[in-house]
């Protein structure tokens, strides 16, 4: 299961991100993106992140609570980052924060 | 804004489906996939979905409420699917309920 964020038992936090680019990932994008996610994994209150990439992007974060969502949202370089994403790479994105209930997995 | 799922305003529920596959996604995946999520948009209560695969897929599907994805949950072509999916072609997934609370979209 390790191909997968292993989160520990609901109740959690959810940040779904979902992106369109405006060009190809290009232009630093990449080298930003994985920037973030080590950044994010030294936050406290950071579980775990799912991401995949097709005609959209998803990345689903997961955090212990929301204080932890905010203090995530504020990390300077994080601000930057978000400010470059929307000036440099990012159409359009949708952004929901959504409280896990309950979590299953499965696997042969 | 089109490219993404359009929700109404929080709340309302999140269906985070993450997913490894054991092989290719030949032998009528794609066919399946697509056919359960013509067969969602005709649920009761449902609101939209959001879908991306690379190294593992990840679709987030949005419902009404908990009745909605209870309902989705017994639906009788799902349930078969669900079990076609653990048997040929998952090699692993998780799911995750969660309640949307807040939400926010940004285009350029």
């Amino acid at each position: 299961m390790s191909e997968f964020a292993v989160t520990p038992k609901p109740p959690y936090y959810a940040v779904i991100f979902a992106s369109t680019m405006t060009g190809d990932d290009g232009d630093g994008y990449g080298q930003m993106a994985d920037r973030m996610v080590a950044l994010a994994q030294e936050q406290d209150g950071y579980l775990g992140v799912d991401s995949a990439r097709e005609d959209i992007g998803i990345t689903v974060s997961y955090w212990r609570d929301e204080v932890a969502i905010k203090a995530w949202k504020q990390q300077v370089d994080h601000v930057e980052a978000r400010e470059q994403g929307r000036a440099k790479w990012y159409g359009s994105y949708s952004l929901r924060i959504a409280k896990v209930e309950r979590a299953y997995t499965w696997e042969v």
